[in-house]
């Protein structure tokens, strides 16, 4: 039994593990995820259940925004509410020479706090414009414009990134010395997403098929 | 105003969105959905506030399972507990003519239930056999043989598919008849996760350099 007069000292596990993951809380690292993945997942109350709902989120500043159908369930029941947003991007699988030892290279942030609901069409624009912008530079200008009521059916919620955190895990298989020796290959398997070829629309008019520089420039979930 | 007396049709928005994205809630589509992304978020309470945590999942016929350390908070706060594990391969960005009709083709399933933990150390073991089968097939014999305390610092927890849906969205977009001439490029971005050649651990002895077959054979989120 350990005792406080004892303190046991770290574990070869804890050790371990600290060399393969590491916390982190200062907002550039925090900022760099976020905006490399736009994919998150909500999680927030519907009845008291928790309800996790994949969506876009992008980040203006010292904040993290997100948006849906004003009739959505979730945009009602996240509104007002205590929320947890998190971002995970993949980089690879680690294979160990047991079981345990397997693990995912990855970069995740979670950001808690109440959701705040962007009210008033300008401002509703400004942020669906700077969405638009991360994604995909300079086509905002380009597009129909947005009706005022299609700025009254949409709803955008948001957080502060003041109660954010990141993970981070990189790097080989950190086996205990006692296992290296095992005979079964050990490594990284890295993934990376790649963006494809553009497809027009099949209602694209000829005159406008040259894909638009920015397709050629999108990137999810790259190292920043 | 709209009355019960005067059912508004289905409006134009509605129909758009319904050639684009469609909810299913059989077996095989669940299944197909769930195995080929073993990244899931799982959405449970901690003090009553939603978490929302990365992790991988993998499925036993009818039930998902996932695991993790069996002194980690997310794991002690979701046993018996009520929770949402989603999971969402992301296939490509759809560019329409307005911001409005913008999307993300996408396959998702959401999971609800109780979270149940598989006890018992023989029971544990076959879960994780299961999850190194379905990643990295025949791997799971030639690893270091797992240990009584390894197998107790872990933690499985599982739900049944019973309460399950998937939604898809595929295609180009739907913009309305009267914004299809507007002067943009329009179309679909693809994307897919490419699985890049394996990285060898630094200490991995010459002699087992080569990679195995499975690590070529693996795959991230394609449709299947």
């Amino acid at each position: 039994m350990t005792t406080s007069q004892s303190p046991k000292p770290p574990s070869p596990r804890t050790r371990v593990r600290r060399l393969h993951e590491k916390a982190a809380y200062d907002a550039a690292t925090i900022a760099a995820i976020l905006d490399a993945m736009p994919l998150a997942h909500v999680g927030h109350l519907v009845g008291g259940a928790p309800v996790v709902t994949p969506t876009l989120q992008w980040r203006i500043g010292a904040r993290v925004f997100w948006h849906g159908s004003a009739a959505s369930r979730m945009m009602k029941a996240a509104a007002g509410a205590q929320v947890c947003l998190t971002v995970t991007c993949v980089d690879g699988m680690v294979l160990a020479r047991s079981g345990l030892e397997h693990s995912v290279n990855y970069r995740s942030v979670m950001v808690f706090g109440e959701a705040e609901a962007v009210t008033g069409a300008e401002a509703k624009e400004a942020a669906l414009k700077a969405m638009m912008e991360q994604l995909f530079p300079g086509r905002w200008a380009a597009l129909r414009p947005m009706t005022a009521q299609e700025l009254k059916a949409t709803a955008i919620l948001s957080l502060p990134l003041t109660e954010a955190s990141a993970k981070i895990a990189a790097g080989p298989p950190t086996d205990p010395p006692e296992d290296v020796g095992w005979p079964v290959w050990a490594g990284e398997l890295p993934m990376a997403t790649a963006v494809l070829p553009p497809v027009a629309a099949p209602d694209l008019a000829p005159d406008l098929a040259d894909p638009p520089p920015y397709l050629s420039a999108f990137r999810w979930g790259e190292r920043r």
